[in-house]
């Protein structure tokens, strides 16, 4: 009664790869935030120091680029879990997707307005609904028994909290925008920190190498 | 005397690549339609204001992606449930693909002019004429036999009428909108009210899982 | 001595997929040039006769996907053929993707200026350069028998000059658009009638199913 | 202890299409960078001379589309070699990817101001940097043994320096530009030229097919 399909029938490699075109492009967009300097005629001396300026630009370049790369790298690692799907799957990989591909949107915002409240709390927005969105895919994955037995036990930290880390990271810095959007954006680079640490501890002896969460 | 091909000839994967990329691409340039706002110097703080008014892009963002991701999904089965193709598949398949390429543009004029009745109509012209392409590749499918033997019963009521359905709402919606823009532009919501009813009723004791339409 | 490499070498499958991803995006960005039609404020009303006044840009717009369209299926027969590849193979194919993705650039130009010889000038130039290079990747492959043995003899009309008809007609309506850029623009249809007669020819009792040229 | 992980976990293909997409896409945003001449109404006689003068822009556009089309060659070749992957060649190339990726802004600054040293310099520095990366990774790749034991006597030599050539030749070109930016320049075409020098010499009687450098 489930809605699940056999990986032949819709054929599970044409969503990852849809999956992939969209993150590929979105995270390519984004170089099109990042502005020429428009010199008025006899000024183009000033080109270096106007490229300077241009640091925040490449800043949250290399930001967006960094969290839609993170992103995808946990998609990847749990669609390779995955026996089988079923629609609300696809639904909410749609749904997962339309938030990543408003990245180079909310980053153009972020850019332009830096310093506003507003700005981070836009960008915190839309990549904690699609953190969530990532949750509840592998939240439903493992509910359905949609997930491989043997991928099943290094999934399941993920799908009890885990997961939650980006929309917690991204949630947590929206009321700090209200008082410092810089605080906010700093905040963001602590995803990464985790994702480092986690790793670092996993290395310890009680680790093991066939516990791999996502 | 058809001019079918087997899939290793013209190499049947590379299509759907090909199509697939296009999708995925137009999908994401959807997110060059929400505009930043343009705010003058020392008015920044007017940016709060000024993102909340631009939900109408963000839900007819929201609108596109759904119908492009939903035919997305359609054209997937269905190329999932064919055997071999021929010349006449290949053009109907890049005629449906100049539709949905031309998505992006539709989007924009609806989301700059939503509340003239030229603007629906144009969105729902081509979005309408991109349902009957679609259409019309079943229809020929079944008809020139291009699809799986065991398929053929499932693909059978898309071919019959049922495909059509995108096109008679997006058709009906053209004289709507020529009262009331705003009626037309929420009709199409019936396009996944249908979708879901559907699911609902093969959900039924009646239904059984083998017949499962596109 | 010749630079041939097996096709698990260099992983054939990544050119096809890199030369897809090429052209699919390169069509898509075709739409950006079919810009929407900016009114002043209390003139919103003269939307539909705006958007009837877009037909060139939608007429270039069909026709740049129908071209760059027909060469992806041309290219894709093709590679189809091949059994290995080398050094040069590749390099023409970059020349061929170069070309291609200048498109919506020559497309556009013909947009703002189709009334001017030079824009016609242009897009048949570099399109009839694509055509070059494509045939000129056809020629390459036979001569140095990169072909597979069963499918040299439907490759080899193509070499022989069948090939270069794109090339051709583009040629062709070059001067032809010095005196008349719409007659130019039109005997660009050739290359479609072309196809299509061919087509009908080789339904004919002479025909065998098994010589399908390019 | 090292984080590898087998060809099927992360899934190995997955990683090579979104590095595919991720330059497909860069490669053919250049073409938003040639811009079409915008003549006053009255002037449009002039558009043969202003597209003359877009001569620089073609230069640039054919330079650029070289440059990543040779990362993209050297890419995959070095990807057909490895036998497994671990966490920092993944970083690794996303970092190469997001330094790709910023082509079409460095492409578009040295179009609008190729006569400033800045515009040069940032071209170079990105570029170089994109070099670097790519050295990066076959360095690591040969360093944790994630290569193939029988591509590794060829991948050897491009890990022991030969990689670096790119790097070099843009590092090189930085202080070139502050004399003469279009010194510099011409300078990078010495990639390409070493590249053809190199194959040159491959042909000689002591060289064999089996050494095979990247």
């Amino acid at each position: 009664m489930t809605q699940s399909r056999s990986e032949r029938e819709v054929e599970f490699g044409r969503i990852v790869a849809f999956s992939d075109g969209v993150m590929a492009i979105a995270i390519t967009l984004l170089v099109l935030n990042v502005s020429v300097p428009d010199l008025p005629a006899g000024r183009e001396d000033e080109l270096t120091r106007a490229l300077l300026r241009r640091w925040p630009d490449l800043l949250s370049y290399a930001l967006s680029f960094a969290v839609v790369g993170r992103f995808w790298l946990v998609h990847h690692r749990f669609f390779g879990t995955l026996e089988r799907f079923d629609a609300r799957l696809l639904v909410l990989n749609l749904l997962f997707l339309g938030l990543i591909a408003l990245v180079p949107f909310t980053t153009e915002v972020l850019d332009s307005y830096g310093t506003e409240p507003a700005a981070p709390i836009l960008y915190a927005l839309s990549l904690g609904l699609a953190g969530l969105a990532n949750w509840a895919m592998v939240d439903h994955a493992i509910r359905r028994d949609l997930v491989r037995p043997e991928a099943r036990a290094a999934t399941l930290p993920y799908a009890r909290g885990q997961g939650l880390l980006p929309f917690i990271i991204f949630a947590a810095s929206m009321p700090i925008a209200l008082v410092s959007p810089t605080a906010a954006e700093l905040s963001w680079v602590l995803i990464f920190v985790v994702v480092v640490l986690r790793r670092r501890t996993r290395r310890g002896p009680a680790s093991s190498s066939t516990r791999r969460p996502l």
